[in-house]
């Protein structure tokens, strides 16, 4: 099952609501089950970093079915998983990556947010989220 | 002066409508004005080794000003060009990539389209760009 | 609509027997729908190249819905694609490389095959097919 | 000397036998005494992430002769080896990654696994190992 690109679109144009309600320029990603890149937007005046940081965010949170920022916690120096950023060409393991659910909770893909603090950029995601389960 | 994300989606909009009438799935990627990713969109079903090339197309329609099949013409053995395809960590030197003016002539960004024949997808990066100028 | 591991252990099988009866050694690799390795075996002997080879054949197979061959058909000097080699961080676009479809004809993942002649090569990835078709 | 693709495949088999005990799913890899991947597995429904993880460790083990986490143990911020993940196109240094030796001691090369817990990984490493030596 993968998420189809209306429904990633659909996750886009939630996501920009809510950065506009935050007043913030997000990068947005949103990857299908297979980790490929479905959707894209970066809004006007956005981060040119954080083209790269979000599609990587989507990734990587698929890549390991989980939200990015549960990653960067095992990650630090001396923790179970440090330095597992060198795998996958680079991986991002701070908030805003969050795997995107079917109904029946199959994984479809993910979305990735980056574009200002991780606090707005996982608030970002979960608004993307929310507009399509 | 830089193309805006609804510049962007339109033009992505715009190229789906022609992809839809010519019966074929494309991957279309927006650049702007720095060769930077503004917008992307796989169609369902489009092949997955068109996304990187579509981008790819954008930026490189981008690097150099114009569209990536004049390039290819120079980039063939004996040809000025052979092999610049190495640069900037791989460039797409066939049609289906064009530079986006602004009405004053200014290149504003690039639109990059793969997932048919050349000529598909030549013809998809076309009305694209139509939608926006 | 995905291939399992048990297919894949089974295609695999069955082009070693093949490669066997050819008395070639080859790398064998199977990717998934989204084109992430699923299997991969070198056997004894077999070319150290053809590890990374036969990997990039089976991505390329799944990347664009057809046998690699096809592929260098339209890449050489000249030809519609040329160089299309230089995208998603390497193409292999000589025989070896077969999508392998569900009895629905859905696309389900890719073999790739190296280690010998391009005709063995791709011998060896017909015969894996058809242990799971 | 050098690892067989049959024992290859018999510490995978072993291996994955653990991670069902476990009910975990497991990326596997087994290089050979070069480096070179040998034979690779997805249990369905494992990490996609995890494919380059296991890889890597399985690399990494058999590219200093040690487990990886007695590798991650130096490569801490104030280690003797800190940073060392940057070296080889990415190494993994936390557990998971177990050089495989012959009767005779002799290092006939490694494998690495990736999908749960480092201790789990850690675990299905051993299983593998267990079962051709």
């Amino acid at each position: 099952m993968n998420i189809t690109l209306d429904q990633a679109k659909n996750a886009i144009k939630a996501a920009m609501a809510k950065a506009d309600e935050l007043g913030v320029k997000m990068n947005i990603a949103v990857v299908d089950s297979g980790a490929n890149l479905t959707a894209f937007a970066r809004m006007d005046g956005a981060w040119l970093g954080s083209v790269d940081i979000s599609i990587k965010k989507a990734r990587t949170a698929r890549f390991f079915d989980m939200n990015t920022g549960e990653i960067g916690n095992l990650s630090q120096p001396g923790g179970s998983l440090y330095n597992i950023e060198h795998s996958n060409n680079g991986l991002i393991t701070f908030p805003g990556g969050i795997p995107i659910r079917a109904g029946s909770g199959e994984i479809i893909g993910a979305i990735g947010v980056s574009g200002s603090t991780v606090e707005d950029d996982h608030a970002v995601a979960e608004a993307g989220i929310k507009a399509i389960s």
